[in-house]
């Protein structure tokens, strides 16, 4: 099933896909649901981010070519950084590019959205506390990155970082997913989450581990080679993965400081 | 003024500390309130940790002696990590030792509670944008710490690691004020809040340079040397800041895995 949130009569409400339309969702997004009256037609909605996570966890270094690529050793274990739940941008939403920045970058990933509260689950349950899987962009300041010694903080922690969209497809293998990222329609990355280090099933139970995941949290991934590509300003950055569709993120002029 | 957040009714409600009791807080806890009625003696209260926080910023490294200890680099800029939500612990409420660390570390840090919506906000102004302070204590896991390679997420994310009280104050120069870390009674941090490398209204000016710090929301200040304490099962930790109070956690048993 496909369960899109929108902005509808004022407010944020979740819907269920079919075909071109989206029908209401009556009942509880992480219970039981059916499905009620057509809303509206995909074409005319305004899509949110398919999550509202209290936090973001995201994992780093999970595709071999991307380790290689940076050079890296290889995790023993996920290598895991939070991102703030104001980080969450729409669909289609310009990201305001950070006055501190000059080299804000791209990385498609494959993003699950939790269901049910999850602590110590094994891997061969986790999958089971997933509501549904989305694309993601992981969108960071690489100078910044490099200004704070490889502490991430701010580099993946400034607002509206986290594109999420377009929808939640609810039933997918994430285990095989072909993902591409694009810029102004150029493909600058194309793999597969096969190639996953920590399939997302591992990722999510090793969280678990020592935190309790929540209805709505999200679980970046990781990015496949070619991630931490830069962009510009005007450009527009694309997601695509299998099963899925398409979350396209414009880059939007810089934004000033010190405007409180 | 003093705020304490407290069980009360079945509901945690917000009320007002004065001499021996506590009043109901009528009105919006982050704009204009009054005074109510009283509600019942603080010694009869089951406080709560006074903050809801959609997010909590910590700092770490702010303390030159504590920079010393370590032999760390000096920051030129706030070294900042996330800890989420699920981070927070009630005052006074044991802390499960998580079953993967044979370090539980003691950190006695001030916090400070947000009241507005903070974004881009300049130094000189952003104690204004500060609900209250309250006495913090950032339980680490410092072998879990140093096998992810100084990677904070796991060591400092985990489940009830940011214990926060006993409630807020609102009136109070966070810039000179004695705080102190205790074990079992024994003084094992005695410093001032003036030996901060960067200050509380400097850490959240430049938080709010990147991302929006919201009302409720909790930014940790750092810790003075002898951080990292290791404590054992059955330790009562305590921090006590100078105008604030004490904060007590007990270290509580072993919790076990895959439950779920």
């Amino acid at each position: 099933m496909r369960l899109a949130r929108i902005q509808h009569g004022g407010s944020a409400v979740w819907g269920i896909v079919e075909e071109g339309d989206i029908y209401s969702l009556e009942g509880d997004l992480y219970g039981e649901y059916t499905e009620g009256e057509r809303i509206c037609a995909i074409a005319d909605a305004k899509l949110l981010a398919p999550a509202e996570p209290t936090i973001i966890v995201a994992c780093g270094l999970n595709y071999m070519g991307e380790i290689r690529h940076l050079g890296a050793a290889v995790p023993q274990e996920p290598s895991l950084f939070f991102k703030p739940p104001t980080t969450v941008l729409d669909p289609g939403v310009e990201i305001p590019c950070p006055a501190i920045t000059d080299m804000l970058s791209h990385e498609a990933e494959l993003c699950c959205v939790m269901k049910r509260t999850a602590r110590d689950v094994p891997e061969d349950k986790a999958l089971d506390y997933v509501l549904g899987y989305t694309c993601g962009n992981d969108i960071g300041m690489m100078d910044i990155l490099k200004k704070d010694n490889g502490v991430i903080t701010r580099a993946k922690g400034f607002d509206m970082s986290s594109a999420l969209g377009p929808w939640l497809e609810t039933d997918l293998d994430p285990a095989n997913l072909a993902i591409k990222g694009r810029i102004n329609g150029e493909v600058i990355q194309d793999n597969s989450t096969r190639e996953m280090l920590f399939s997302a099933a591992k990722i999510i139970s090793y969280i678990s581990e020592f935190m309790t995941l929540r209805p709505g949290d999200v679980v970046f991934t990781g990015t496949p080679e070619n991630g931490h590509y830069v962009v510009n300003i005007g450009d527009v950055m694309e997601v695509e993965i299998e099963g899925i569709g398409v979350l396209r993120t414009p880059v939007g002029p810089k934004v000033p400081h010190h405007t409180a």
